[in-house]
């Protein structure tokens, strides 16, 4: 089986490298972004197009940004199979005419730096028929050992879900950084405890695992939190004060 | 050295499982709980006082809720060295005219259920009078590799911090919970790409860290997403998307 990879952002990067790791075939990378794809193509040894390939695959991978997909697939030949790895966008939505197309979506976060365990990571796939799911399946199971069909409507509320749990659990890292850097105080402190809190949500569940002054019910102190803390951070405290205060006190 | 541990909650419970495991001399717990301080007690071995002991020891470790500190200083003989463990009372907020006072402040989340490597945990401490804060740095750094001497400002800002790290996180996993199990999805397959954003976050920052449809301005994902969500979840979702949105692109 022959691949071919579209698009060198950390998505396409650790896909590549994890195909080419299980000895898979894969004969080009293709993307815009000459840099990144040469970087790539190198990293893999393989063939770098910074115009759409002529030469045959059996399976391209899409790994570009969601509204950069349906312009991709305008360029692929009608008689090749394609997956993309996107989160939110339906199988439904894409005009096309394929026969073989899916979603290949790990959940996971990537950066080029930094190594992740595929084995571990969670891989949600979508077909447009049977057989091509079935390929998939094996396909993502060389990968993980986490694999799970799941149509586009499940796969959005998932991707909602880790938009909460990842991207806004950063903002709230942003946040207690910029607190303590004001305050001449190391983010890097904080590291035990977050450890541990994630190890807690995810044991004993986060409804179970909740702590702090809002649950207790402690005025005083959530008091003398917001007079310490700058416009922006506090409409995040007091929100999510207001919140975990409903959940526990209503 | 004698001990006497005031309180038997989750923090108690640690610290003195701790100090017994190091072989300190834990005289008594005391604590209002009678069914926790007398399983504490059974746990290390001790005596078990549902009033106030008279039975004098070198230390008290008082590990009560903060509104309840100033009443339990009230109790402890003058010539008794103690030291509370809360991140958010003020050691000059207590009155009382004890000579050697301080804070034993561990930055970590206790349950009981769930052992804790307190050789990780940042211990950050505080004294009336310099010999004193040397006894606690000898004390702490027994338990601990990462012990900081710190006075009472900072550490309600590293506390602030903590709230929003720890306690407004797992609130976000709550909402991540909540909105899988609506649709069927299981929380647990959140954890591999939370594990690694936290690792992320410590590693580059959570600046560099942050990803999503925020960072990238993707308006139609947004959207999207903002119509599939309940009145609460689009609060958090709106104004935290505020925020990334402003710090990245304004």
């Amino acid at each position: 089986m022959t691949i071919g990879i579209i698009g060198s952002g950390n998505v396409a990067w650790h896909l590549a490298k994890q195909f080419n790791k299980l000895n898979f075939d894969i004969q080009w990378v293709y993307s815009r972004n000459e840099d990144s794809g040469n970087a790539l193509a190198n990293e893999i040894q393989s063939n770098f197009y910074a115009t759409f390939p002529h030469q045959k695959v059996d399976f391209m991978f899409i790994c570009v940004n969601d509204d950069q997909i349906q312009k991709v697939v305008d360029l692929i030949p009608e008689d090749c199979s394609f997956v993309y790895t996107s989160g939110s966008i339906a199988l439904s939505s894409l005009s096309c005419k394929h026969q073989n197309i899916g979603v290949f979506y790990p959940l996971q976060t990537f950066s080029k730096t930094k190594e992740v365990d595929f084995s571990e990571t969670p891989i949600f796939i979508e077909a447009s028929n049977p057989n091509f799911e079935e390929k998939l399946n094996q396909l993502a199971s060389k990968m993980s050992k986490i694999v799970q069909v799941l149509n586009s409507e499940k796969r959005t509320q998932i991707h909602i879900a880790a938009v909460f749990a990842n991207n806004f659990v950063n903002h709230l890292f942003y946040i207690a950084e910029q607190h303590l850097q004001k305050h001449d105080l190391d983010f890097k402190i904080l590291k035990p405890l977050v450890v541990e809190s994630i190890e807690k949500a995810f044991e004993i569940g986060p409804k179970n695992a909740q702590s702090g002054p809002a649950i207790r019910g402690d005025f005083n102190t959530i008091e003398r939190h917001l007079s310490q803390l700058s416009s922006s951070e506090k409409e995040v405290y007091q929100l999510i004060t207001k919140q975990i205060l409903q959940l526990h006190h209503a």
